[in-house]
């Protein structure tokens, strides 16, 4: 068996979760959300995010999440602003053009937009001949593991409200956002400074499952009408409710991140004493290093992960992503095992 | 607490299937369906429905397995048709529509369309400025509880194939439809007989999970891309890859089914016996009865049921949903509470 | 040659339409509808209408401007409440909910939407998991040719309001409606009752063009967008622009619409007086009537026009319709036709 | 008033094509393009393009034949590759988008993508997360004014067609193309190499209307239920088939591109003589020039055209359009107002 640091969703749950569910198996519940469970997962977030006048749904992932959100917040003839390396712009199969949005992309900087790149694309989307941009969507953390800083967001929050733009947090990976020892932001401020955002469960802990916080007033109403047009809203809402309900007992959720973060640090951190090169700045839990085709060629052999592009025709960007499942001794024996490839070169 | 009777997707899972997650918690698996739980659910699916060239997908749930479905099997100006009581037309918030679809309906007879209802649509709907109709869409069982005969599904089979049509059958009920004690359909004609059907897994022992089973090679083609453009492909895949697996062991998929009618029928056994009539014929899981407004009034303190529609100013059509999970006791307690009301009047 | 009185739009334009065409072959204008004749013709329509403080815009056709004004009035959860025999429900193709968009429909009564249907509509479709009704579309003339009283207008407009309802008028034939001897309704009233409706013109003197008239501020923001993005702004908006300006001169369009309603007129009453029975009310331009299947036949060496449905084995419902261009000879000749063939039988 | 250089349809239409209406004004014609005088166009457009075997649509505008081709070609989870300077991509407001497709570009090269475009797109978008290309959409005359050379077109057909990929132009200014000095595609290229193109009407005589050719059979089925699914199919379908038949005689169509293209070749070496600068090579209608902006501001004095983008603090590229109609002694004024203005500096 390879030992897998593909991703952060290769585990089904923290048994924690998985107990609340044998615990509640005999309860009979309501459907669609309407039941306790949802109700007090509801009332936890609201407290742990400082955000008691947001509403707060819960769906399956994250691409299903922002396409709900988005088709929603948009009219037919709006559009979204988003970085390059936006995971709407590159990994949702067309999910957010299908529901009819067309995305403008800004080069940005280490995954993340700036007032600059809003500015820029509004500049050059004018007119009734192009497509009008209404929200602006960030991932934090990004798709190649940096963070927003406090002040970045706030900065980004401003250009949008002065120009009356929607800004929207893709959180699948907001546990280990808030959990990086880099992080200024409060979990208070994405709901101060965003129109929503979500908090990612799938890839920290739950067995499915991503909470949608809205924020702005404009966006609320009628949105379950919305969630079941687009195929998601769950008979058995109350799954999803236990499980956030389970997750942020005890600050589980932030136990988690911090967890992840610090075993990708750890591995890093190996990997730099032995002389591997980082390609993105490290600061959660995905470690982006540059390998040789021969290295990832005899790792491979052993371990499953994600090639992320070429960097020449010798060398190649690799993903490690850890999760809290990760185990320690096989960080452990990666290490070991680049160690040893390159001893033999 | 109240008890419920309201739908057959009120309690999270069968016992079963939430221990073979606790089982395979620590298994690292490959995601988006791509992993080996995944595969075993297919194998043991193509062998229960003897369907070995079909392709299998795991959804999680009905209208998202309808939307995915239907959107894939048709070009942008072709329509579906569908009973005027068929789920997608009535219970779906437009997701058909909202994929870019018209939905014709035909009056049908008890829930079910018949080769003349087929036949009748084709010939009011005709010429490049209607739609074309190009899938047929049924339930089984279906809403109101009836299901299909065996001959039944052949001869719509035929009139489809007759007419260059596609005929899909959404099963989220198949279970109670297979072991209905007046069923005659083999699991294995569902493959002969339709282009695509899912077995229902959600209402019937799963925490969510419907198994859509495509049979027509013209719809096989890239039907993953278009699972991710709806936003209905799980990161966890092998979460709905585990539960199928389970829940196929032993047959247990039929034997809850089996439970469920059992139950159905014994509550409209005892009913009938205290006078109440029922509104439609019972085949299945769910029992529609008339009850009077005082009596629906009373009922409501202690149980949890679903008003169909007003059946006239005094009277109103109630359905009664058992699931595998619903405890006979509480059967008997409900039978109690209406022969004394009834005996109070 | 057959003579067709199949439609209203088998002939080019008035010939002062396409003398204002060559009077302003010359100039130069400005695209998009943003030329000095398209400004002029909104002028002359707000006056005309009494609609100051409406949005105007000139659009090729009638399905696309019932495309265009409705998908940009709904939001994607969001339904069109139609009578059954809408165009929009039955002739179309499907653009409509190819725009993402359910229609419910209600039988109504000689092709009209009452308050009470709306009601019943509304009855039936509620909660998160049906389609929200929120427009109601009604045509008028209807496409069986009879017209809305000014009662039945405003009943509709109040209950609309009463609902949050917005309240469309598919006015594709509104000239025919507006001069017919059963009209009430003054031109005034559209903008008053409605929240948007359109002039056909493609039905009554153009080559080809609608002006859409939008009351409701809700509705103007960004309309333009829309419409680019439907594909349905004209480079040369100007062609429409000099084409609605010009029907409106001395009131040509009104006169146009009380000549194929006189026309239609003189064709009924000579029907009757042989005895051929109509099929709807006459009020507009088309004529409903009943012929039997061997007269059909007969005719149709000579004339061209529709046949509308099976009356029975051996009789149909055959439509007949009057346009401006349609000359009073070929009517002649039609109605002593039927009497001959009559005579022989 | 001031004279327009602005873009090459703010006239009507040339006068042979308004005369050929009043010619038919008389006539009744079937709707829909089921006529008479579109049957004649189809058969000259398929002499004078030797494409026999192709199937022909007339349509209103590019925007919307673009929408209407695309999104029958494509599957929902299937995208279009386009240059960054497409037209698809940045002037229609999103249309592509809006029926549901994803626009991957690539920067390409004077406004053409090459075959190391398609396959450098090719390799970055592959397997179930991202789009599925299937379409390759380039614009001859490009939306910058040059053309494709038939060893360019040749290649990028050989490209597609090895990677089972359509290729569609739109031929908005195919007649300028066709005409270029520089060109060495035959019309009957166009059907040999490509899946389908568009000979374009609006800019180049017509009132409105293009001709799209469908040349692969998979493509042709059903495509007028498309048409009216998108509101796209005209009542008076002949008003355009009785244009295109008009344009073409007498190679009228390609005689206009003719002038223009001289009439923008003496404007350009004109501007040379004192010492203006090209931005675009030039080959067709379109010429762009780099002016100061003090200059452009006494020039908008005068003349409308549009200013194409900043090319830095002091200097912007401005874009001069010739048509069949713009007349010589404007644009000898305008070359020497610009000298007049180069003196006084």
């Amino acid at each position: 068996m390879k030992y897998s640091f593909c991703n952060d969703y290769s585990t089904l749950a923290h048994p924690n979760v998985l107990n609340a569910l044998i615990k509640y198996n005999d309860e009979q519940n309501e459907g669609y959300g309407e039941d306790i469970h949802t109700l007090n997962a509801r009332n936890i977030i609201k407290d742990r995010f400082s955000c008691h006048n947001s509403d707060i749904y819960f769906l399956n992932g994250g691409t299903q999440t922002n396409l709900v959100l988005i088709s929603h917040a948009l009219k037919t003839y709006q559009g979204v602003l988003s970085c390059e390396t936006g995971h709407i712009n590159v990994h949702e199969t067309g999910a957010i053009e299908g529901s009819g949005h067309k995305i403008i992309t800004e080069k940005g900087k280490n995954g993340k937009l700036y007032p600059e790149d809003v500015l820029s694309a509004l500049k050059k989307n004018h007119g009734p001949h192009m497509v009008k941009i209404k929200l602006v969507y960030i991932s934090n953390s990004t798709e190649i593991g940096t963070i927003y800083s406090k002040k970045e967001l706030m900065d980004l929050s401003k250009v949008c409200r002065d120009n009356d733009l929607y800004l929207f947090v893709d959180g699948a990976r907001l546990s280990s956002a808030i959990m990086s020892k880099d992080n200024d932001i409060d979990p208070s401020d994405f709901a101060k400074y965003t129109d929503a955002f979500y908090i990612g469960g799938t890839k920290i802990g739950l067995l499915n499952g991503e909470a949608l916080v809205i924020n702005n007033d404009e966006l609320k109403k009628d949105f379950i009408y919305q969630i079941k047009n687009r195929g998601a809203l769950n008979a058995k809402g109350f799954l999803l409710g236990i499980q956030f309900e389970e997750i942020f007992k005890d600050d589980l959720y932030f136990l988690l991140g911090k967890k992840e973060n610090e075993l990708a640090y750890y591995l890093f951190s190996e990997l730099e004493k032995i002389g591997i090169r980082p390609y993105f700045p490290l600061q959660t839990n995905q470690v982006f290093i540059i390998l040789d085709n021969k290295m990832i060629e005899e790792l491979e052999k052993e371990f499953i992960f994600e090639v992320w592009e070429d960097l020449n025709l010798h060398e190649k960007v690799v993903r490690l992503v850890c999760s809290y499942s990760t185990k320690k001794e096989y960080i452990d024996l990666l290490v070991k095992k680049i160690k040893n490839i390159e001893l033999c070169k």
